[in-house]
């Protein structure tokens, strides 16, 4: 492999998450779709804020908490993504930054503000998302650094990356540069309703070789070839892409090749607190791994690992040195 | 008892808490007194965040935490504290109102922002304060609603108080106020260094009957009478008046009335993660029984047990509901 200055590049939408409890009658009145990412506009955000219950503030952003989880195991990793100059924005280069993570994206000095996503979680430790995108939508072909791109291992980025208007065509943009300089180029499916939203563009991207891998869950594959039987899903994506990571939360998750499905273990836990996070930092363990030169269940049960931490705790990013935890780990 | 609107008002610092995990090492590397409340300057407060890990931002500011627990317990809180018309001011002031405390102190227009903490939380779950105290030097006499004062059973403030210039004035007039309507008042000595303050003042609230009823931890008690020994001030705060709860960590509490001393063990707890608002949610829990006619060993031990919920996770307030945990506690 060519040598690199960067593991693994992230690219998405960043955002400063707002997070609170509640109950799940709470999210019926509010018409909220239960561990969704639901879009909001600016008076959505207002209203939802002012009912919603005492909060904290973490950062969040899925390839962002991706880009943190794959520093905290000790790979270099970079981050695109488009704050506001503003407190929120602040908050999240911070943040970023202090893990460990480049990340230079020229902040927008005009509104609209930083992108922040309320995260309400339910009793069964399910995260429900309302995102006001703000800034994200100002993400564009100029804001992606080809040499950061050429210069990475893996350039990772969002499903959600096709909600805001251009980033879609910076992504493009950032496949072309990667796959030009010998590099791997993969996607997070996201959520099954951006998946229903974007279904012929994300089978595109795989079909014509933009991407290399992808990451999904059992609900995103099932959503993205439009059906109930997740074996079904399996066998189609063997026959679009060469290398997939399907996570199934407590049943672990399934390596898919063209010629294999290799199963593995969930990583044990103590209690579950707060799901938000888990199929960002699977992707930081699995990506590492893979740069690492790890076997692909190697890789899995890094993945698992990583989301392990994350979701016995409130907030989106680790908490704990996942170096140090990996270490102890055996894997 | 005359009749009430409110349980307990509690005065303070209102301050957001920006909270990241540090090794000891980094503590003795920037000079940061460890386990104390270390008050910096902005120019200190930009420099600690500059070298300061990911961090998660929470509402804070101690007798905030204690309002925010009693109303969480199911009292009747109202707050006075002084936050700026800015994006950490409405986060406290959401957060607050959020939980059900009444909160309506006038923000301020001008500089300078919102009080933050950055609390640096220690592997063995101790947390470290570095404050700036931001809008909270505003607070003066005219922040007191005389009306709440007069309205509410007990009013509780900080000993952190005596560090902005005015609010000592404030907190006066509102032991005053509350006095002439027969209600009782309570401090809490804070931290062993603000003591060391304001330690003649402290003891003069105390002798002169402004305040009725103390909070204290075992080391803020020393250097309250500047005696090791802790018997010898138990005897000592005896004589000084008729009311106070002594904290000791894992050893539980001790009150103390001018005839008995009577010890209260710890909450049980499964695992210590941050210590952040232990004292705050103990004084919230003995309160709140006082309020409810509890015999004094009761009111330390609901202190007990909300101090328990808060410092199993991270963040200085409730995460789940402290009535719901009372009532499931046979207490």
């Amino acid at each position: 492999m060519v040598s690199s200055k960067f593991d693994v590049l992230t690219v998405g939408n960043a955002i400063v998450d707002i997070i609170a409890r509640a109950e799940d009658d709470f999210l019926v009145r509010e018409n909220i779709i239960k561990a969704a990412m639901n879009l909001i506009d600016a008076d959505r955000a207002e209203h939802l804020y002012s009912v919603m219950g005492p909060a904290i503030e973490a950062s969040g952003g899925s390839a962002g908490n991706t880009a943190a989880g794959i520093a905290s195991l000790g790979g270099r990793a970079a981050y695109f993504g488009k704050v506001a100059d503003d407190h929120l924005g602040r908050i999240f280069t911070h943040d970023i930054r202090a893990i460990g993570v480049h990340f230079e994206t020229k902040p927008l000095v005009a509104p609209p503000p930083t992108a922040r996503s309320m995260i309400f979680v339910t009793p069964d430790g399910e995260r429900t998302m309302n995102t006001y995108l703000g800034a994200c939508v100002e993400l564009q072909p100029e804001d992606i650094d080809a040499a950061v791109v050429a210069d990475s291992q893996i350039t990772y980025f969002e499903g959600y990356l096709w909600d805001p208007p251009l980033a879609k065509d910076a992504i493009r943009l950032a496949a072309q540069i990667a796959h030009d300089n010998e590099r791997r180029v993969a996607i997070t499916l996201s959520d099954s309703f951006c998946v229903d939203r974007y279904r012929d563009e994300f089978l595109e991207l795989m079909r014509s070789g933009t991407v290399d891998i992808i990451f999904a869950n059992e609900s995103e594959l099932k959503s993205l070839y439009e059906t109930a039987d997740f074996n079904t899903a399996l066998s189609a994506v063997q026959k679009d892409i060469d290398l997939a990571a399907v996570t199934r939360s407590e049943k672990g998750s399934i390596v898919v090749t063209p010629d294999n499905l290799t199963p593995v273990e969930a990583h044990a836990i103590d209690h579950l607190e707060d799901t938000t996070g888990a199929g960002d930092l699977y992707a930081s363990g699995f990506l590492f791994g893979l740069t690492r030169d790890r076997s692909l269940a190697d890789c899995a049960r890094i993945g698992g690992l990583a989301a392990a931490e994350v979701i016995q705790h409130i907030g989106p990013r680790p908490q704990v040195s996942l170096s140090d935890m990996l270490a102890q780990s055996g894997i």
